[in-house]
Formats: structure tokens, C-alpha cells, sequence
């Protein structure tokens, strides 16, 4: 059996557990304090573009969006998000459990429109009511968004323009943040979207890591940050593993080369399954396909092929999301090119 | 100047001052423990037609229903409630501070239709990844809604029934409870309320009392529910203040004869309004009324009628609000018939 | 049946009912925006001394204390107090279910001394494992403490000066705040709390009011407060019942007069009470008496006159608290000497 | 450079990185529905006797114990635990920010006794402000303790009695579970501990696992737990990594073995330790000693060895903790008696 239903399926790349290999019975402090870690900070403020960054490494997503927001957030503020925006949806209401509403706006294709910012914003100001509602305190986006796809550059700078008017954070979740810096010419750089943020994190768990997600705060860390993720269970006890993995990833280039792979891999996935007569559901130029599977189709890759249906359809149909990773294989595609070539589409 | 603002802008009924006065200087214990509360109580259970409900007192309404819903959910789950429901709106986040999130549902005038609510639950159970999600852990509606419409008797039933086919408890927010019971023939009565519901409040705040609601647990309350309200800070000290105000409401029919007075002002208002040629903005049976002013008839009014403007148009025209209470005269109303009387519609 | 047990058994002074008939059916708008508010403010930022002071009128001490520690603290940040301390004990966890810890010192008679808070504060600095504790975020004394004593002016500038050393907010509950303003010569002034506070309130619910406490921010208030308290449940529909009580506390220097009574009832109390043989449990200058009551006292004194029984001992005695207020009528000091008369000591 | 600071310094045992390397390509379902946590929770539910336990992995000790109690919990009650406890000190007030305040009692050495959690729970419920307080709503123990002692089987027995009594659950936070079920004869055991606790963990990052904490409930789960965990962000995407340690540790006794060579380790390290004039601070038959060093044996171990400083004290001299664990090795031992060996005790 085989499986695109994700990108976080395999272990980790081979040279990350090389390293832990030889450096396992290495004795270092923990929490972070370790070479390892301060080896893999300066590679990533180097990366950024901002040597004076402030880095800190948690261990998933779900916690570094918590501690993150509930480090920017004063107790009556709410975080503005997309409607679709993982923290409004896939978190089990980790921010509510930190105090928060999440401030859910309408988006497209996951994207929150900065028009659709302004005038939220504005309404809310001229409302007579306004002190009686959570007061908008930040403004987060996903980057790859949940759908794959992505800002634009002068799309992020247009959402900085409301923020800044406003005198909100912005903060970009970048669980998928390889996945889009490699997805072709003209994409985000790290350099800019750590001009354009106040925060954002650099996804490892989905990226070629075990696990492991580091926070940059370009400018300045909220004051209290380590506390505040040992508070939400977010420090790693041996804290050099998360430094280990992110000096590896930022070592040659790892990250982005493994982010191109997948990448490669996924416009070759969206290929085969066009031309199996798969209709994209939504075109993304990162490492999740969406497409409408037929019955036919799905039932010719029941038992051989695994993907993640997002959504059933009355005829029997399903959108389905491909995943393809740092770790998917040109064999694999083959198998799937296979097992879709037996049937003929309704 | 007058007001029509809202339904809070006068003290209380005379009768409850009276009493206030009388037994000042009387000393009971505290923290709701004293007969006038207990007394209070007995009318209310009365009322319900469940002798063995649980009542307690609290001071307003936000602090009741972050209580009520406090006690009612697991911590990973939220409060599922109409969109335009005051907790999702107009708290502050008062839920979300005690850690839980609004599930907020497409809502019809104010309304939660019970199919919207039966498709919602029917899509969160049927997701794969609903264990990564807020689960669903009560209903909050409120009657009146903040549109001043009315759930009807067959409407509160089909609610029940989909509450009852998932497990969730009902709980309504009464606010404004006896301009609902008010609100002509055939409306919900307090033990239909109290028949279909797991908690609801009666507002006194807005319907006679300085301040104060009553909530009603007609089976069973939750355990620890008096602790958990002097943990949120919803104990009055001098807690027979409640007591009084609410036996004073409950005795010969008080709440219901001043709820009906205001039905009474509020059916007046709206012929006055709309004989003045401002068109209703939505038709309410309660004691608010949503209209369209024009420019013409602001300007008219201004600097001598108050009301609440619930959206400002572009043509200088705004949805506004004018509410009756127990305290609209009559002589309050010849005098906006005789303010409106000077203008003809634009 | 006579009753010391607390100093909020009765309503409130007669001046306050009194003007709460005169203006019951004025119309006014909510939530603190009225004139009353505006008066009553103005009155206590003069008593104060602070004529910029924010102040901000609140329910009860609970949700007092609960907003005003909120709004100072970062998530990951605790309130010293000290063991003994109102929010320590006897507010159901008010302060933790906001999030934050008490971190509760050794306390002499109910004090907090400037010396026990610097010593915890450089043993807390010194700790290596300092980042993995809840960090001191502000300091909370309540002023009468819970066993009536009283920080003289000194002792309040020393805590002061450790406070501004270690960059701390200071708070004051001042729940009977009245009692120690008039517990006669050389006790600390209105003045010299917000000189030396950042924070502070006026009770007003034991001194006099129906219920309400006026908190005082002498310099800046904190970002967005209101809000916060309307989160917390803490904001009234009907402000204005909250301001006419301060505003006519505050008029012709009623509060200090009717707590001035408190106090010489209070001596009274003492004498009257180890005239009959009764030792004190601890001196208190303010309306709270002490006492130790031995089993034929207590028998003397069973459905006549009614106290807190603080604590009961195992010889039949207990230590038994008594309480005058604004409300304390000379006769009723008699019918206690009374009862008493009539036994022995053992 | 040689340390012996704590017991989570180096990786983990060599066979746990080996499974990791033999399975890092293959691919599994996410959130711990994989065969390998699978596989890992049947050989924990038979170690510990109890064929249905619910068995859950975490990443680390806080967010476990974090969650565990949140789901233990209503919101007004608090956790009852030694003074020293884990929770109370070195947590960064996760139980706090959760909304639950930690109740600590005195310990003796770490231990909290059966006879002063008996008292406190009778003073409790017979204090008449009962209702006003934070109710106990569960036990919190550390076995072994932060101080490396030992609850005796007939301890914990003594604690489960005093519980039931009251209708407690107990939960024992188990980060060092191995090095106290290794200690010696007559220890507790697994089952044992099933037996007498509603919840406990048992620790992997302390114990040969490069992170993971295995929770166990023996009878029933809380309901939700798995959301909960997610809410907490305590859910690993790449759940089969904690499934693969917890199963390469259960496998033919490994984590006993490595446990056991802690022990013998620690045993050898407190010879050593007192042969060369260091006395012992407290004595403890596990994998951590704690001893006295005077300012001469600090000097000659600067540079050369490490160690925790407890406790600095005012004549140069300091309380050390000196920790062995799965990863010490004889020639460490050999090490650090030969740096000592070069002074004479003070």
C-alpha cells in the first residue's frame, strides 16, 4: 500500500537521523542551552535575513501557534484569522483555551484578503458597540495556507499595510513554510516574510524533521517567551534534538532542496492525475493536489493507493488531497500513474 | 431629551424600591443563603412547574452565561450558537476567557433553526478529523433574540430534539424572557421553557430590576455550581438584594403585567413609526423595534429622541432601534408621534 | 436575634436609598457612561489627591480583584500575596481560573512585610531554575487585612520601595477600606495608598453601599480595562446605580463618617466584650473584634447574638469574630453587654 | 568534561535510535494510530496488569501532567500535592494557566503523607466558607519524589484509602518511574501502582527515550482525553516515534535493565561520594544523591565534573545533586573519584 494521504507519513531525512546517531550519547544541558541549538539560531537568522532574530524551537505546530499568540495577545484580544485557517479549525480551540477568540474572516482559497482585513477593521471601529467586543489583537496566516496555496509577495505586503495602519502583529504559521519558498519563481522569500512579520515559524515535522518547528520573532521576542512555552508544555526537555535537526535542515541548503524535491514531485502528481482525467478541485503550486476522484477512480485505488478525502460527494465522488513530501519516491508516482491507467474515468 | 435606546436606561419597577426601603435595615445573612431569596426561589419554581428546579441569582447577564456554559462543557468543548448570539458578539469574549469556544452557526434573523443546527452536527460527526476539533458540548440560544424575534413552541421543540439526539443540553438565555412571555398569543410559556430547556435564565436586568437574573436548572444543577459562580466573581454579597427584587417580580404576576405593558408601548411604537412612514426593518413581536429612518426623520429627531443606530447607510439613512420597557409612557409616545409628525418621508 | 457576624448584613445607608428613589426614573445610558459616574469619579480623584486617576466602578471584591490582576499580569506571571490573602483563600480561585498562580508568602497577622517579599524576591532572582517558575509579576495586600490590622504608613512605603526595585506592580484591596481610613491618628491616608499604589479600591459593599467597589488607577489605567471587566462579567447595565452610591459616599465626606462610626462602635465592642472576660484573639484598631469565647460564653450568647466562629477549639471555646459596621447602633452594644452579663468566665 | 547534573543529558538508549533507523521510511497514519503505539500500549497494559488500561503518549512531563489533571477536573476545583511537587514549583504555572489551582500541603523529603492530606480534607469540609474556596478535586504525588525518595507500598495504600474516603482521584507523575521500580527490594510495582492510582505516567525522557511520557489510566479514560491532549498541543503529528520507544522499552524487560543500571550506578555514586567526606543531605535509594560539598571539593571538581547546585550555602559549601541514569558509565564513576581524590574534606 501506498500513501500520499500527507506529508507527514515517513520519519525524517536520512541525514537528520545520521546526525542524532553520532552525536547521541554527547552529553549537553537542556532547554535549548545547547551548541546545537545556537549553531541552528544563527543559520536561521542568517537565512532570514535578520541576524538580531530571535529564534525559539518548539515541537509542533498546534503548541507554537498557543504560546505564540498567547505571547502577543492581552487577555481581551482576539487573533484575527481565515475562516479556514488551522487555528480555527484543526487546533481542538488551543487558543480558546488560552483566553482568545479567534476572529474568523472569510477567505479565499485560505487566503485572507487584505481587503477583507480593511473592512473588517474599519467596521469594527465605527461600530458604537466596539468596546464591547473582543478588540482585534493580531492577524494570523498560514503560509502554505491550508489549501496549498500561496500570498504573493506584494499580497503579504498589502496585508503588512493594514496591520501596520492598525497597530497589529502579524504572524505567518509556516508548517508547510519549505513547500512555498520552493514552489517556483517569484515565490516569498524567508528575507521577506521576515520583513513583512512580526512572527513567524519555520515548519519542520512536515518538512523533513521528526518534529519541530522554530519560531523567529525578527525584531523582538515578547518579553518572558521561554517561560511562556515551558507554561504551555512546549519546551523540549532535551532541547538539542530540536537544535540538531534545524542545523541540519539549514545546513547546504537541506531545507529548500528537499522543499524543491517535493515540489517536483507534486506538479508531476498533479500531472498523472490530470491526465487520468482527474479534475483539479483547486490549483495549487505547492505540495498538496487537490482533485475530484470518480467512484471509478476510487475504487481502482482502493487497497493500493491512500490519500486524504476531504469531501464527500452525494454521486459517490470525493475531493481528494494528494500529498507529495521531501520523502516521496519517482517509483511511487509510478504506482500510482498504474493503478489509476486501469480504469477510464465516468 | 427621550429615550428609546434600550430597556435599560431607568431604574426599577416602584415596587421593588418600596421593598428595598422597607427591609434596609434588616440584617440577613449573606451569599444568597437569606429567606428572601428562598422565598424568591419557590415563586419562581412555581412558575416553571418544576417544584424541585434548582434557581440561583446572579447580577447580569454576561457573567450568568459565562457561568452557565462554564459549568455545562468539558474543556475541549465549545458552545455552539447562533452567529448573531450575544456571546458571540457582544461579551468580550467571556467565553472564550473561560476557555471555550463559540461555535458559531449560520443564524435566520436572530434565530437557530433547528435544521441548521441537525446539518452542522450530522457534518462534525461524520469529518475524520473531528477529534481534531472543538466538540460540540451544549446549545446556547437566546429568546427574545438580540432581533427581538421569538422562537415558537413547535421551533423550541425541534431544537430539543436534535439537542436530545446528540446529547447536548439546551440552554436559553433570557435576557429579555418576559417580553418574549409577553409577546401576544400563543408564545412560549415559562414551563414550555423550562420543559425543553437544561438551563435558562429570567432577565430581571432589563425587565424591572436595578439588575439581576435568575437562573433555572428545572431537573438538576451542576455540581459545584455555587462555587464556580463565586469563582467567576457572580456572587453578590448582600445577596438577598436579588432575592427581594425577584420575589417582588414573582409576586402577583408582576414580571408578566409590566412585560405586558411594554408588549403594549412597543405594538405603539410601531404603528407610530410606520404611520410616520419609516418602514420596519424586520417585524419583531417584542418590545424592540427595528425600523429605517431616513435623513429627514433623524434630523427631526435629533437633539430629542434617542434611539439606537444598528447601521448607518450610505444614503444618510440608518437601521435604528427603538425599544419599549416597563417604564414607556404614554405620553413618551405622543411626544416621538408628535416629533416625527414635522417631517414628510424622503 | 442580634447579629456582629459581618459588616454587610444590612442594605445601605439611608442617604443612598434614598437618592437611588429620587432618580429611579430618570433615563439614563449604560454602562458607566452616565453623569453619576462622571460626578463620583471626579469626587474620589480629589479625595485621592490624583486628579488624572482612571477609576473604574465594579460589582464585588471577587471580580475587583479578579479584572484589576488580569490586567497587569502576563500570562506567564503570578500575584505575591501574602498566605493569608483574600485571593488566596476565599475567592473559590478567582485568580487562577484567569490563569494566574498566587504565589503565597508567610504573613504576620495578615500583613505581607517589605522584608519577607524582598527576601523571596532575591532568593527567586538567584535561582538558577528561575525560567522554569512563574515569574512575580505584582504584588497584592489587602488594607484592613482579613484580621483587621493595618499597614502603618512606614510598612506600606517599604513594601513600596522593594516593589520599585524588582519593577512590580503594587495592589491594595481595600474591601474595608473605610475602617482603616478612620482607624484613628496616624493610619494611612486615601492619599498617601495612591502615592504609594498603582492600583487600588474602595470598598464600597461593606462600607455602606448596597454593593460596589471603586477601583483607582492613579497614574494609567491599563490598556483597554474596560473591556476586560466587560470580559470578566464585571460591568454593570446600569452604571449609574454604581456611581450615585460612590458619588453620595463621597459627599460631604459620608464614607469617612460612617466608617468613623464603625470604628467607635468597634472599641466599644472591645471593651464590652474583654470587660465580660473574653480575651482578645489579636488587637485590631479596625471594625473587626477578635475574641475568644469560652463554651459558657458561647451558651450565653446561642439565639441571641450571632458571630463568626473563626475557629472551634477542642476545650468547647472558639475564637469568634465580631463585627461593627456603618450600621452598628449603640443599642444593639448594649443588648450584647447584656447577654453577656449573665455568665461567668470560666 | 564530565556531568552528572541530570538524567536526561545524552540521546537515548542505542536500541531505541536503532528501530528509529530501521523504520524511518516507512510510512504510517499520523496522531498515534499506528501498529507501533499500538504494539507499545498491549506490552504497557500488561506490565501493569490491567488488560483494558487506556494507555496514551505525550511529548513531555509538564504538558502530561497538564492534561491529565485539566481532564481530572471541574473548573472550580484545585489539585492537591506536596509543596515540593513538580507542579507547584517547577512547571511555570502550567496547572495555573489550565485555570486550576495547585493546593499544597507540606512534604517530608518529597512525600506528601497520608495523615496531613487526611487533616487538610477534614479541616476542608468542616470549615463553614467551604463553598468560597477552591474544592480539592484531586491528589497529585511524584514517585520517585523531586528528592529521589520513595512512597512504601503501604504509603501509597495509606494515600488511595485517605482518597477514596473522600472520592479523589489519584494521579502520580511518574517522570522517573524506571529508577523507582529498580530501586531495590520491596518497592512499589507496576501494578501495584495500577492498582492504587486512577492515573500515573510512566517517563521515558528521563529513562532511555529521547522524549515520551506513557499515560496510563488504568480503569477508564476521561472522556475527550485524545482532543484534549490535541487542545494542550500534546499530540506528536509523527505519533509512531513515541509508539517505537515505548515499545523498544517494554520489550524483554529494557527498561527495567537500563533502570537497574541506574540504580547500581547511583548506589556506586553515593560510595563514592560519601567515602570521600561528602555527607549525605538526605538519603535516597534512587538514581539521584544529594550531598554536601565543601568549598574545597567544588574547587577541585570545577572544570572537571558537574553537578546541580540545590542549594548554595553562606560558607562556601553547597547542597549538590549528583544524578546517574540509563546512560553512566564505570569509567564516569572511576572519573569523579579520582577528581575528589585530590582533597582533603574541610
Amino acid at each position: 500500500m501506498l500513501y500520499f494521504n500527507c506529508d507527514y507519513m515517513e520519519g525524517a531525512h536520512p541525514e537528520i537521523l545520521k546526525r542524532l546517531q553520532e552525536t547521541n550519547l554527547e552529553q549537553t544541558v537542556g532547554y535549548g542551552e545547547d551548541p546545537y541549538c545556537e549553531s541552528a539560531k544563527k543559520k536561521i537568522r542568517k537565512a532570514c535575513g535578520f541576524p538580531e532574530a530571535a529564534v525559539f524551537f518548539l515541537i509542533g505546530g498546534t503548541q507554537t501557534n498557543a504560546a505564540v499568540i498567547k505571547s502577543m495577545l492581552r487577555p481581551y484580544e482576539g487573533v484575527i484569522a481565515a475562516e479556514s485557517g488551522h487555528i480555527n479549525v484543526h487546533e481542538a480551540g488551543a487558543i480558546e483555551t488560552g483566553g482568545h477568540k479567534v476572529l474568523a474572516l472569510p477567505a479565499s482559497l485560505g487566503k485572507l484578503e487584505a481587503g477583507t482585513l480593511c473592512r473588517y477593521l474599519e467596521g469594527f471601529f465605527r461600530d458604537p458597540s466596539a468596546s464591547h467586543m473582543v478588540q482585534p489583537g493580531m492577524v494570523y496566516i498560514s503560509h502554505p495556507t491550508e489549501y496549498g496555496t500561496l500570498y504573493a509577495p506584494e499580497e503579504l505586503k498589502a496585508l503588512r499595510a493594514v496591520c501596520t495602519r492598525y497597530g497589529l502583529p502579524l504572524y505567518l504559521d509556516g508548517a508547510r513554510l519549505g513547500y512555498g519558498l520552493a514552489a517556483g519563481e517569484g515565490v516569498l522569500t524567508l528575507p521577506q516574510i521576515a520583513e513583512c512579520c512580526d512572527a513567524f515559524y519555520i515548519g519542520g515535522t512536515k518538512v523533513g524533521a521528526l518534529f519541530g518547528e522554530a519560531v523567529v520573532f525578527p525584531r523582538t521576542a515578547p518579553k518572558g517567551f521561554f517561560t511562556l512555552m515551558k507554561q504551555q508544555g512546549a519546551v523540549l526537555a532535551k532541547g538539542r534534538l530540536l537544535g540538531l535537526q534545524f542545523d541540519t535542515l539549514f545546513t547546504d541548503g537541506l531545507y529548500l532542496r528537499i522543499s524543491a524535491h517535493a515540489i517536483e514531485m507534486a506538479m508531476r502528481l498533479k500531472e498523472i492525475l490530470t491526465g487520468a482525467g482527474c479534475p483539479l478541485w483547486l490549483g495549487s503550486p505547492t505540495n498538496q493536489q487537490f482533485v475530484i476522484l470518480d467512484s471509478g477512480k476510487r475504487a481502482a485505488l482502493a487497497g493500493k493507493v491512500g490519500y486524504e478525502v476531504w469531501e464527500e460527494r452525494e454521486d459517490g465522488s470525493a475531493v481528494a488531497r494528494f500529498a507529495a513530501s521531501w520523502a516521496t519516491k519517482e517509483e511511487d508516482l509510478l504506482a500510482l500513474q498504474e493503478a489509476l491507467s486501469s480504469v477510464r474515468g465516468s
